[in-house]
């Protein structure tokens, strides 16, 4: 019996059978989610954790860790809503998906597909596929030549400058979406909006992408006529994003998939930590992921793990839903859209 | 040039970026990840073939395979609704959900809790956990208590009665809770809900639940007395639901998770097979699950593999979302509810 | 300084790197991988419980459930070496196991196909798929019907004898297949090493598989005929494997797989608790899965959750490698074989 | 009749049952699986395709994507041994593994602990916890000085060189290692091997790890002081590792793991390509992953999907094995070297 009242203190809160017959919105349905149970849970959650960081009153620096092929997924506008209403302070990600958002950008699309399809004919044909999407080979090589040629314009144009950082060469790349993007495309650019909202976009892996590829195309070329071609200095990256990282008074992390993106900003809050900054592990946290922490990896490794190294804190508010990013990263966008009002727009003090 | 051409067939649907701040409604989402790639698509072609079913002048009957613990996940409601607007006509299922469900409808709760707690001392306080959901102890044994005396009360009230098909005995129970339920979670008990609108449920496995160690109870007892327990005819069911499949001009499959559900159902396809019933296969099907092919398992084999066996047809309409049931499953009706508007209720020509 | 000095207490075992060129046997490279990390030392941790709980001197009596399709996937003869030596004492497992088992002594086949295949050109060559495994679907049928004959037979023979078990029914079909099958496949049968080496097998879901579409053709011929039916007493099967847990003085369980195999196996434990046996969950028990805990169902479910119901005692020994059986499964019984010996047989007290 | 003879021709080859009582090797146990099925089949594939590729008589360059962190896995010695027996050629990795390599031949070791630890304590006590692994974080910092102090010397020993590939950096680490490190851990560090046997290590996205947390120091330190730091440049990696892909007349590649190591390698065939050189997709491959095609990420995807881009042939040899990499890799590894003798090693014409 005596356990029956000290029971009692694990079971305040029921789970509420889900009525969807009364939900209105997106946002009633992640409400409601948060009293179920297993994922649906865990997808309101990370919501919530959204609105709360956007309305700390110290407002947080947010980092957003962009993995996988998001782009050919249809998902760059989500990533542009964020920019534009600045809900997203910095991003970090694969090559990938800014090389997919300038592709779009110049007119050439991506197309719906199937994974079952005959991949010796689409090679046939100069179509690659990404699962169950497909993109022409040739529209890719006219983008590459663009970024090649865009390299050499930056060397002519200022030729004392040998390195950049990504984030410079990303910044640069805005600029042309801004001059030769297609209008209707350019809006919905993440590129274009981080370039217009001064989001600043790190890729850390940069050489392992498209780009990188255009840029190796620029570096033959300038070595055999003996140019000094561009460099992307990465360290100088990590230079910049560890000032963002030490200038801010609070931070928060959205991991969409793993990867890099993931790892590069964690390792913002282990620098400091390297730097005898203590005590200055990210304070909000939510990750989209469909891998799992039973592999050993840093892509499926859990917010907790973070804490025994520093990069999270035993105080702050994280969660994981498990799930692919493509349903559960605009449901939670929407979802927090809809609490904060159709205008609102992240107030900022300064600029990052 | 000519291969441009060609390649051109491949390439007529664009992926479409979605805009979420356009979106005003489930639905709306869902029709817009139709033209996004990767799981998103697969969840809104669940709700397109969920409503063509639905739709389709030869009503067919749909069969709904329940695998997991939805209803300490919060999914009762959901199923309710698709009984009560007619929108499923069979129901198979793990023991666990009927049980848990009967046991709300006694007014015993399920809890929110964490994967983390500390399972030694909720053991101490008689309290179960299942993953991040919390039930007592105490409150399943009075309900497991009641359904032994319910077999009792079968085998007192029909004395030449001894056996009895799991869906009989199904039906029995949301008898019981029509009567002994409290009115407030009677209205969203699925088994009730069933009980009520005809609509059949399967257990093929009954032994394997807490339904089960109560049978068991009033086995043992009976035994003991000298007295002839109930017994559950699992064959019984087979012919029963194969008439279901055999009197259909037309079926249709969804199964949430995979288990013995899913093949449960697969199997009346079969079985009609073996009967010398040719190309009997289901004619539509989607499939919401977080298993996979590569381990052989019939829980995560592909609609395509049934074709080999007759279960499908190569002409049928199929898909599966790889995703947790409680976000995609909440989804997809809640979409498919938006489609057919509040008032919608199937019109069916003939009981079960 | 202080914190370092308490920091040891953590850092004692070392992650020893494997060098495979030193390894000789299997055995040693599962001892190695006692000294590696993530998955392969959750295998090395399978295997020494396994031999932990074969020398314990209370010998526990060790449930092995089988969930999937193991037969097709090659691993009969691993589970009749089990069988044969005594290493494990019950077996719960789907349909489909003792299905294909008795097929293949019968002389019909499994067959090497690929994830790839067209379909319904299977479908029309009458070949149904497995994953990357075929079989003919005409051979299947003959199985069928031998074995709703033999329900016939049993009805005959005991024309009072209604009702059975699924045990006492895959007993006979031992029996069977001793008298009907072909020499070389039955030595290697599990079925067959089952029925000589009394090893009772439990099929808590007998209708949801081949076995239950053959028991359904005698069903309905004989209620044509105007005969009665052999029944499968589901419940029986619980009171028979609920008096081998009593009767046990400890219970290790082997899970490959989940689905309800495991479940059934685990609620052995937990129906003791409810007839007021405290403190009964099983010693040991290892489980090798594909499934995650994060989905909420009881497949995946960690050994640690079954500590809150009493299924598992917080003083037992568990551990799970996740890992596709058909490679984690041989290995651990080659490592435990060449750890005991070659001659090496389980001494029984008794018989279960 | 007529379809049970067309039938045949997909009936040519049995599973057949594994018999572990008869196996004597792991690479037996891996031959017998070249006959069971799923996941143990594949694996069987990866080894058969990997001494095929070393038996190649047109010796093809063989690139090993290593991404994970293998070596507190304790996987060093697995890739030392590949790496003395040229049985790669190259290497590209995530920074993880070389860094951990290194503070290994430091004589700081990883450490055997448990995915449930208290990371908060651990944290109090300085100690890193990967999954079930730890380090101590002082030890790190010790490695993090002496890699800056390592950068600075290089510009103090070579004042004109400003810029270095990952791969020359990594070389100059090797150097290091041989100098500094502890003699019995050296001998087992693949980094210390790669650079004694001319092996190239690249690491694309070397700013995103420890390695690059030590250039950051050096970095902001020689700022500081007015000085120029050392530029990693990592498009001349690219230039580097497409002249290795350009002369080798085949080409196999083994991913461990997904991630930029296996995009990387995937991308040399597609460079050629670009550039105009067609139907140079890799020859042979095989990948062991714990991730899946349906989330859209290159990390999980096919090998079949390669061939539409061109970065495989349709003629080529590829498997995948869902499996992970600290049970696959060294049962591979184990049965390669069995069945090729162990004092084989590959005769290389020339360096890479």
């Amino acid at each position: 019996m005596e356990a029956n009242l000290l029971a009692k203190k694990f079971l305040k809160k029921r789970v509420e059978p889900i009525n969807v017959e009364k939900i209105n919105s997106v946002s009633e349905m992640l409400s409601a989610f948060n009293d179920t149970s297993f994922q649906s849970r865990n997808l309101a959650k990370c919501a919530d954790i959204y609105v709360k960081m956007l309305q700390d009153p110290d407002q947080p620096t947010i980092f957003l860790g962009l993995a996988g092929a998001m782009i050919p997924a249809g998902m760059k506008r989500v990533v542009s809503t964020l920019v534009r209403k600045r809900m997203v302070d910095v991003i970090v990600t694969t090559g990938s998906n800014p090389y997919h958002d300038i592709v779009e950008t110049f007119g050439y699309l991506h197309y719906k597909g199937s994974p079952d399809m005959n991949d010796m004919e689409l090679f046939r044909y100069g179509i690659d596929r990404i699962y169950d999407t497909l993109a022409e080979d040739t529209k890719y090589r006219k983008v590459d030549d663009r970024l090649a040629v865009l390299a050499d314009e930056i060397r002519k144009r200022e030729p004392d400058r040998i390195t950049m950082s990504s984030r410079e060469f990303l910044y640069v790349v805005g600029d042309l979406i801004d001059k030769e993007g297609i209008e209707k495309e350019k809006r919905n650019s993440f590129v274009w909006n981080c370039w217009k909202h001064g989001v600043p976009i790190f890729v850390p892996a940069l050489c392992d992408s498209s780009i990188g590829l255009a840029l190796t195309q620029h570096y033959i070329n300038c070595i055999s006529k003996g140019l000094k071609p561009l460099i992307i200095d990465q360290i100088k990256d990590n230079t910049e994003i560890f000032n963002i990282k030490k200038s801010s008074k609070k931070t928060g992390v959205i991991y969409i998939g793993g990867g890099v993106p993931k790892n590069y900003i964690q390792q913002t809050a282990y620098l400091e930590e390297i730097f005898g900054i203590p005590n200055r592990g990210h304070d909000y946290g939510f990750q989209i992921t469909t891998d799992r922490p039973e592999w050993g990896g840093l892509s499926g490794c859990t917010f907790k793990e973070g804490i025994s190294w520093g990069k999270e804190k035993h105080t702050g508010m994280y969660t994981a839903c498990y799930c692919d990013a493509t349903i559960a990263f605009p449901l939670i966008v929407k979802a927090v859209l809809e609490r904060l009002g159709n205008k609102w727009t992240r107030k900022r003090k300064t600029k990052n």
